[in-house]
This record gives structure tokens, sequence and C-alpha cells, in this order.
């Protein structure tokens, strides 16, 4: 199944990963944070066009989940201070809680470690006329191993096809597979980061760890360049989202969803010929 | 540990289910569905009231999750179209997605008969700092195998004495249970089933089976009533919510859940001394 967004909107097309063999080459660094493609200009016409994709977004959820043909997978990556949260929030928000579930995922457990690292994600991935959202995900496996050493450049390339694999599974039974990596520059991670410390209400969100991985910013966007490059495939395309602008990156977000939702042609179930007329009593 | 609302309202205290051995007999046909007991007397001023604690108990959950030290097990049961669909949307829609998790109970797979009927639902507690909204629950399996008769009264006892036992269990390690009746009369049940099946976008939900559950209505009311009386504990106790009102029904819903969270002392963890003053660059 071929990712139902590839090409259908114009202003996309520059932010889709090119799968590999495709010629085109793909840097990261071309690839502007600071960027509003999907932006008409007007702070007040995105923030009422937010809204309203989010509530048609929670339209189309109803619909797909009556569909049932159809799973829904969506990554999300990022740095942190990237807008993972924010992003689930204000794009997710206005779906029942019934209607959209969301895992994010962490170190691993020591029973998960028992087990390849796949393993722990298969488990969660969704079913019939359901939508997960993945905050972090499987691609967590070649980012920090890899920034940190754990793993060696063939043991990467090793990951790389697992993910890929795994991900054409998914999509040849039926999932769509929606990947967005969160693209913020180095200085408005510094700016948020700054902001959480000086929130009393944000500040316990805050872990020296992540000071740790921010030393580390350039090995850490050469890890995203390469996994990036590595892992979109014609199946499950990466989309790098501009993201310094938290009301674009929502925009864009959100904007892609409600074009994967129109695509799916989904409709509601047949009727119960059993059902015609009847009358409750 | 005692439930956090116990007496705290006292629109509430006719609606809480005694506990066995205090005395007051409880019986469901004197609670009106129809009443409202939470309401205003206004219909605009109810709305408005819903909303303003929605976005409340938005609030509290980020707080609830910064504190770590609670889990919320909230478990909303009822006969087909009582409602507990439409107050998941209205009273957790304005959760972020990543504050609350939900799980509609479904009959057992095979995998999961296999084993008692509590080990599915435990696998679905919440842990620290996490909100779990199940639509349907444990308490299905006093109900259906009652009126089939797939248990006899024996079994019954049996299974009421493990599912508070089962909640003793999830209390006194940390979990505030909350547990919803939400309670409509028959005439109501008609009236939402046949706009159900009028309802081209609503048709699909219904199922000829919910007829057959309709046609034991008595016999799935003394369920409830026996249900409630067996289970109704100090540590877990049953709710009694009138809802023939939706626009009640997630007025008192919210208004319980939010005085739960008020009572539980929340707080932001101490701040980490190693982050005073901190300059990120």
């Amino acid at each position: 199944m071929a990712a139902a967004f590839s090409g259908a909107d114009e202003r996309l097309a520059p932010w889709v990963v090119p799968a590999a063999g495709e010629g085109r080459v793909f840097t990261l660094a071309a690839l502007k944070p600071s960027a509003k493609p999907f932006s008409s200009g007007d702070k007040a016409r995105d923030e009422a066009a937010v809204d309203a994709l989010a509530l048609d977004l929670d339209a189309w959820q109803n619909l797909f989940y009556a569909d049932r043909r159809h799973r829904l997978l969506v990554v999300l990556q990022g740095t942190d201070a990237s807008g993972k949260d924010g992003t689930i929030r204000r794009v997710f928000g206005r779906m029942s809680p019934l209607g959209v579930r969301t895992v994010g995922w962490k170190a691993p457990s020591e029973a998960e470690r028992a087990h390849d690292y796949l393993w722990r994600i298969h488990a969660q991935v969704p079913g019939d006329g359901e939508i997960m959202v993945f905050n972090r995900s499987h691609y967590e496996d070649v980012l920090v191993p890899v920034v940190q050493g754990w793993i060696d450049e063939r043991q990467t390339r090793q990951r790389y096809a697992h993910l890929n694999d795994f991900e054409r599974l998914l999509t040849e039974t039926g999932t769509t597979v929606v990947k967005f990596m969160l693209h913020i520059s180095r200085e408005e991670q510094r700016e948020r980061l700054q902001e959480r410390l000086d929130d009393p209400t944000k500040r316990w969100k805050f872990r020296l760890e992540d000071l740790e991985a921010r030393k580390h910013w350039d090995d850490y966007q050469r890890a995203y360049e390469a996994m990036l490059r590595a892992t979109s495939t014609p199946w499950a395309p990466w989309i790098v989202v501009p993201a310094n602008s938290k009301l674009h990156r929502n925009l864009m977000v959100a904007t892609v969803l409600r074009d994967v939702f129109a695509s799916m042609g989904l409709s509601y179930p047949p009727d119960d010929p059993a059902l015609a007329g009847l009358r409750i009593d």
C-alpha cells in the first residue's frame, strides 16, 4: 500500500524524505526548522484552521471507526522539546478519548529488554478502526544507541532493515503508517528548555539527562539524517515538519492527517436488511 | 483508602449505594432516572458548567500526572444506550489524549477465556499518574452470566467477593476506584435505540442482540440491583447517576471527578536543587 498522501499536496513534496533509490539527495540541514510551508501568512487564520481541522479529524475518526477496514499508526519523532506532546494535544485533542490511543515510549523495562526490540512495539500497533499515536517510537532504537556507540554501523544498517521490513508487514496487512519528524533548531530547543526550567508548573518535566543529549546535538542531527534516509520507504515515508513555530507544526500535521483520511475512501458499513423499518417497543 | 468523595457533597449522598452492613436498604427502583440532583435548573448554566468542568479536569490531569503518587480507575457501567460513550467524550474530552486511557470491554477472546475473568482486567489497571476509564468493566461478569443463568447463586456470590477483594487490592496499593452506574429508564432506552436506528450515521452501531438484552430489562435491573448492593464497599462505593438527561449525567460525573481530584492533595514534585538558577546554552 503506497502512502496515501504522496504527491497529493504540492506544499508537502519538499518535506517528504525521498526513499532510498529515488535519486534525490536528502540532507536534513537543507530543511529550515523555521519554514512555514502550510501557513497562510495570517496567524489568526492559521489558528482558526487548526481548530477546524481538529474538529474535522474528530469527524473522520468516527467514520474511520465505523468503516473498520483500516488501521492508522502515527509516529511522532523529534528531539526533546520538539513538541510531540503539544502536537498530540492540539491535533488529536478534539477526538473522543475512545477514538485515539497513545503510547509514550520510554527506556525498555527488564522484561522488554529480554526480547527483541520490536516485541514491545508490535504489541501496541492499532487494530481495525483504531488510531494509535506513538510519542517517540521504534526509531529511538536507531538514535540513542548510534550516538552512544552501543551499536556499530553494521548493526545499525541491520536495524534499518528490520524497521523497514516491520513497517512493510504492517502496511501490507492494512495499516497506514504516517511518520512525522518534528524538526526544530538548536536555538529553539534552548529557549523551550529554559522556559520549562523557569516555569514552576513545568520544571518537574525537566531532566538533567536532557542536557546530555543536547551536548551531542550535532551527533543526533547526523543520526536523524541517516535514519530518515534509510527508513523513508515507498510504503512508509518520513515527513519532516518544520516545527519552530508550534502553530505551523500543528497546521501541517493536521492537514496531512486530514488528507490521509480523505484519501481512504471511508464509508459506513452497509445497512443490515433486518433493521429496515424496525420499531422498538 | 476510603473513597475521597464520600459525604463531601450533600447532593451526592442519596446516590451513593450503601456498603453491605451499613443498614440503609438500597433499591434501584427508588432512584429516579429522570432526577437531576446536580442541575442548577437552568440549561445554559449547566452546559457552561460542564464546559468549565471539562477544562478543570484537564488541568487536574496535568497536576495528577506530575504528582505521580496516585492512580485513578473510573468504571462506567450501564445498559445499552445509557450514555457511556457520550460521558467519556464530554467529561474526559478536553484532556490531552496523552493523559487518559480508555478500554471498551467486549466479550472475552479465546485467550482471555483461557484465564480467570479478572486476568484481562488486571492487565489494564492504571499505573502511577495514570487515569484509566473502563467503558463497561469486570462487572459485566456478574450481569450477563446471571441473567442468562450461566452461573448460579453461589457462584455469583463468589464473584462478588472476588470483585471486592480485587478492588481492595487496588485501593490499598494506591488506586482510587470511582464507579458510576448510568441509570436510564426503559422508555429512555427505547427512544435512544430508535434514534440510533433512524440515523444513517449511527445505524451501524445497532446490533439485533441489543434487543435481546432489552427483552430481559427487568432481569437486568434485578441483576444490577443485586450487584450494586453486594459490591458497593467502603473502599470502592458505587454511585448511581440519574442519566435520562445527558446534560445532567455529564454534570454529575464531572463534578464528582473534580471533587475526587481536589481531595487528593496533589502537588508538583519538589524542585531538584541541581536545577536552581540553571542557564541552558
